[in-house]
């Protein structure tokens, strides 16, 4: 079972749905946002919510299950094969970052190859999402605050992104423009299948398979990482964290089409455009 | 004429409302948020929607302005002398960050020396507020899409940042904890009477001044630095910018005033507390 945000021909704008058995059904709520829906509703009740109207899922667009959260973070170098393929060393404590709400895009929606971007590099990442306010969580309880799991594609401009390392902030602007956060294409309840501390993610570009790895690879794990961001910022209903990459990173062009695959979850299918 | 968000013993909630004369008078719209009105109305008719009821404005809460943003941004090294004071070049671009938006603090409120902190900075800061979606604005038109002006308080972790000068992303986690952004009073519209070519800026420490300087010392202007940001990121009616602070930043210690004065806009005064 995972709960989207989708729109059907038939429909009026955007609605929260739950997917099951390849059907969408739309959830009855006030609230026509997921991060809305987890702040007005108790969100283990969401699948009871369930009982609008339903659609093969094959017949739905699907859209990022968030696009306007407080928070969208990444976390830096936190696959060691992706801290070595970059000439660093695996950081002590979790690094994290944040990427610009602005570029969150559907799950099958392009990917912009910006004029001012030269090396246009995908990120095959394992997200999840926030259920209710995190501050200052213990690792031990961490989980009880995530919603659920979700793919990401933290698309980043790798040459401004290292020509901005000799500047101060080298991991905002190069990761935040228009396009660069495909999500989705559902969100996976905490519950279902999925267990954080084993998932298998595997990017494809053109088909052939450039990133391939397990949560169970993490440096810091999901608790630890929730724990030691909250330490610091707090997270709200809907806020996103992207886990980080593993090695494999490289480049995309025009035409190319990305496919990020979180077992359980399901897939991101992005084409690259020129502007 | 100045725009707030405030409650009031006798509301229900936090209302927007027009600041005139030592009056607020409640705006009469669907939208309890700044942000979400800019979307739904025309944003010079804000005025005329003011027909609500009205108390003195020293009888009411004073909310920061816009309290979830899609993109809170600062620009980094964007006078000479702080450049200067911090051991950095001036910039040949702008250089952006982004700060939580779970860092907004009321214009009164208090800011929180978390214990993660030893040097606790204060930045003064002009802010502006984005009035409609910016998208690749060139600098003759950006301040058609500016709302109006505020002041921020960049607050920072100083020792944290020095700490991740070494680590790839050291202007987000040290600017983004809870409180580091007082932000109010009000925001100013366009038209009222702020030019933001020259607007001075003063920061008080328990009332002794400590920055003082113009806007018309900015190395990056306004609309050069909304023109910028927008080449790479879009940004969304509420969001904000804080354009930087003058030399003069310094450490505040539990128990300390301070006050971040706009001319022509209004002050923030905030307490410093331990958590």
């Amino acid at each position: 079972m995972h709960v989207c945000q989708f729109s059907h021909a038939t429909g009026d704008g955007s609605s929260l749905g739950v997917v099951d058995d390849g059907q969408v059904t739309t959830i009855d709520a006030d609230a026509s946002s997921l991060d809305a829906a987890l702040v007005d509703h108790d969100w283990s009740s969401l699948r009871t919510a369930a009982t609008g109207s339903s659609f093969p899922v094959d017949d739905v667009t699907l859209h990022a299950p968030v696009d306007r959260p407080r928070n969208l973070l990444g976390v830096g170098l936190n696959y060691a094969g992706h801290a070595e393929e970059g000439g660093y060393d695996v950081p002590e404590e979790p690094v994290f970052f944040a990427k610009s709400p602005s570029s969150i895009t559907d799950p099958d929606g392009a990917v912009t190859k910006h004029d001012l971007v030269t090396d246009l590099h995908y990120e095959g990442e394992f997200g999840f999402v926030v259920g209710e306010t995190a501050r200052r969580v213990d690792a031990a309880d961490a989980l009880d605050h995530v919603f659920g799991f979700v793919a990401g594609n933290d698309v980043t401009a790798r040459d401004m992104q290292l020509r901005d390392l000799n500047a101060a902030n080298p991991w905002y602007r190069s990761k935040s423009m228009d396009t660069f956060t495909p999500l989705g294409p559902w969100v996976t309840p905490v519950g279902e299948d999925v267990d954080p501390a084993s998932v298998a993610i595997e990017t494809r570009l053109n088909d052939e398979v450039v990133q391939s790895s397990n949560t169970d690879d993490l440096v810091f794990d999901v608790p630890t990482v929730l724990a030691y961001i909250t330490d610091h910022v707090t997270l709200h209903p809907g806020d996103i964290v992207l886990t980080g990459t593993p090695s494999g990173v490289g480049s995309m062009e025009a035409g190319d089409e990305v496919v990020v695959e979180i077992e359980g979850v399901g897939a991101l299918r992005n084409e690259v455009r020129t502007p």
